[in-house]
């Protein structure tokens, strides 16, 4: 990733002070997002591809941002399913690969068993330690992608990565992906909880 | 969250062998996503409210599923810009506080300074280590979610978290959020290189 930083003092608004920070352009960094495994059956077969430019949309949808060449996303399109396997740290190797190679012309599925669920048409991949399947329920146009929104229609998950019942991310150990470094990184430590470290603030 | 696991014996596709897997129900775990604050002008004034359910949906586009119910969603649909902040893990208890306070009643500006940039309207937060200045491009329509997809226009960076002139998430600190367990987890290490380490797998 080329750099085209430029050193800036920017005013804050109250104008009163100026601090530096670095512009870099337009740089996506919205990162690190969770890579995944995505499952589709193309030409009436299973087959699997690296993606971490997902998104939650709503509660019950995920997206994947998927660029136009890939051939799993005319499997998506015929379908109207696809899962999303979330790879544990140990899969890094074959998730990697599954990212490198196209499924037109390696058969990927040798690395995994696959299994199907209620949608039938859904490829899953047991070695992963969770598994959402999804109804296509959008698909939203860009120039060189398709960003395919699915509703998670049932989600599977190895019993051992559960604690008191609730799917635990430290037992999932999935790989985080960064593209500035283009690296996979594992998750840290819980530290605090959501919609209640704030209250802190309240009252001040 | 409530648990309605079933514990299912799953075939695999080739039929030879079971596996067990626990069925969780229609449940979304494509965590975790990062922890922004995200900014817009309401009614003239900066405001900003936290947001994990993000995501990229090509290289220069980044996506925020907000409830329609957010004060932060008219000022999107005014100025047709935003800010996405990436907070540090010592901005917890703030970041927190955005998700849990509305700004129809509380000015949570106090908390940050704010400054802008060459889109003029979309507020950012000095304190964050790295701010994203978004264009409205699509607002992609749910029953309850406006789904705002943005172009980054301009990023800027704390030039201390930048290695080999390279954004460097272990200094960034990122927040990054579990919808399951409701909980703010840290980003662990980097350990593998993306398009390369599966290379092993090539001539296998």
């Amino acid at each position: 990733m080329r750099f085209s930083g430029e050193r800036d003092n920017i005013t804050s608004k109250s104008g009163e002070e100026k601090f530096m920070k670095v512009k870099l352009g337009a740089k996506n960094c919205l990162y690190p997002l969770p890579t995944t495994l995505v499952g589709a059956n193309v030409n009436g077969k299973p087959n699997y591809i690296t993606i971490a430019h997902v998104g939650i949309m709503n509660l019950s949808s995920v997206s994947l941002g998927m660029h136009k060449s890939h051939y799993t996303n005319i499997g998506i399109r015929e379908n109207e399913t696809f899962s999303v396997n979330i790879p544990s740290i140990k899969m890094v190797k074959e998730t990697d690969y599954c990212g490198i190679v196209t499924g037109k012309k390696v058969d990927k599925t040798k690395l995994f068993d696959t299994f199907y669920g209620k949608l039938e048409t859904a490829p899953m991949i047991k070695e992963c330690p969770l598994n959402m399947e999804c109804q296509l329920i959008k698909t939203v146009d860009f120039p060189d992608h398709d960003v395919f929104v699915g509703e998670v229609i049932e989600t599977y998950v190895e019993e051992t990565c559960l604690t008191d019942e609730i799917v635990d991310f430290a037992k999932i150990q999935p790989i985080l992906f960064v593209m500035n470094d283009r690296s996979y990184w594992k998750l840290g430590d819980r530290f605090a909880k959501a919609w209640n470290i704030g209250n802190e603030l309240k009252n001040r």
